[in-house]
């Protein structure tokens, strides 16, 4: 039986383990899937599923080429997940910048030696984000709408996106890229991501969870967050096949609640 | 007397050479500039100028700090002007990335620390290229308009554009940056830069000079220069103080025979 391997980098965090529980449960991946799972700490394997689980430091080549040679051979998708969040890579510049563009070059050059060594295109799947925008915006941001980073995540998240265009162009790899516009921060210890939603909170969770909560205003947090477009056009990510959540955030943090109570987050 | 001290990467080109000879020649900078003129191999010093000239590898971070701690002390200014051509990193990819956007990030950072420690901000002068444009552009480019690179040499300068804009927001630098629509080919040893002007050639230096011309079709110049837009609103520049060049090529390059006979260039 032929096995889709696919890497995935940051696959201890929110996002990195959503993915590798869906490719695991999912009909269409499950039964062929094999997962490389990566971060800076060992990540979990979901169950089910065969999976190697690698602690790396990705900013070092030998250990970024490591992870194109498992037991499971070259992958043929990498989901390049990783990073440092928003305000953290505001506050620590010279590691944001090392983790959030140097390391991703180091992986697009493992993907790019690797995929040339088995003869291979290897997919490199992207999440950017919509800080890449910054600046005076038109109402609606559009496939058109410049690029102007107001902040080192975005800037970073920026010029990711030009080294896989080109890596992309030149045939290197096969490049995937999606502006994420924004990701609910999740349970656990805190993050220093710049993003937060309380507003379907009280529906799902009722006015205690709420009174958890204590607001502070920060100067940073607020320019930065300030400097994000607010409505965007999306008809090209529906053309692709991509759906959009209907109902506003109550039905995504109901959903959420319900994979908390069922110990999948 | 204040001075003025004035850090020229690859000075030895044709355009940091130009750069050099006006600032040693004009009545506005002459009398109180010093120059620190920088290149792989050890550029020329105009003139009638106070100069050191190095031979440095820019790749090099100890390298790169040491052009801040000459003689004449921390420069003021920076201008940036080396990298590999065109067609030169078109070709040689890994070596364009490496002397195109990382020595830049190395200078960037050589000029951050320089200010830093003497509590100054540098002005830090980058050309880019109208070759961050590519793809389908409008019928005329605008400050507005998106730039997406069709070749190595313009996603190089877009990448070193975003960390100049991010390290001048931080104010690490005072960054400017100029897109230069193109630079005509200058005379010596063959250079790999994707452009080039015979039209005016003809009515300045006659028929004999045409002559010598063969035409050659090559696939790669033929997408790399037809990615590049043809026509550019240039009233913003025009409002910093920008002078347009009147009357097409025929002045530019008589003026440029004039320079070639006065031993000038």
């Amino acid at each position: 039986m032929a096995h889709n391997v696919v890497l995935i980098t940051g696959a201890g965090g929110f996002l990195g383990g959503q993915l590798a529980r869906a490719l695991a449960s999912d009909t269409h991946t499950a039964p062929a899937v094999r997962l490389i799972l990566v971060d800076v700490v060992e990540p979990k394997a979901p169950q089910n599923v065969e999976a190697v689980t690698i602690k790396a430091d990705l900013t070092d080549p030998t250990q970024a080429d490591g992870l194109f040679d498992t037991k499971f051979g070259v992958p043929d998708t990498v989901y390049c997940l990783h990073g440092i969040m928003s305000r953290g890579s505001e506050d620590n510049f010279d590691f944001g910048v090392k983790v959030n563009i140097d390391s991703v070059r180091t992986v697009l050059d493992a993907a790019r030696h690797a995929g040339q060594r088995s003869g291979t295109v290897i997919k490199f799947i992207f999440t950017s984000s919509l800080a890449v925008y910054g600046g005076p915006l038109p109402p609606v941001a559009t496939q058109d709408t410049i690029a102007t980073p107001q902040s080192a995540y975005g800037m970073a998240k920026l010029v990711d996106e030009i080294f896989i265009n080109e890596y992309t162009r030149r045939g290197f790899v096969d490049g995937r890229i999606l502006r994420l516009p924004t990701i609910v921060v999740r349970p656990g210890a805190p993050s220093a991501a710049a993003s937060s939603f309380v507003s379907a909170l009280e529906a799902v969770a009722g006015a205690d969870a709420v009174a958890r909560i204590w607001f502070e205003d920060d100067e940073t947090n607020r320019r930065v967050v300030s400097s994000w477009p607010a409505r965007f056009d999306n008809s090209y990510a529906l053309s692709l096949g991509f759906v959009a959540d209907e109902g506003g955030m109550v039905p995504i943090v109901k959903r959420f609640k319900e994979q908390l109570l069922a110990g999948e987050v």
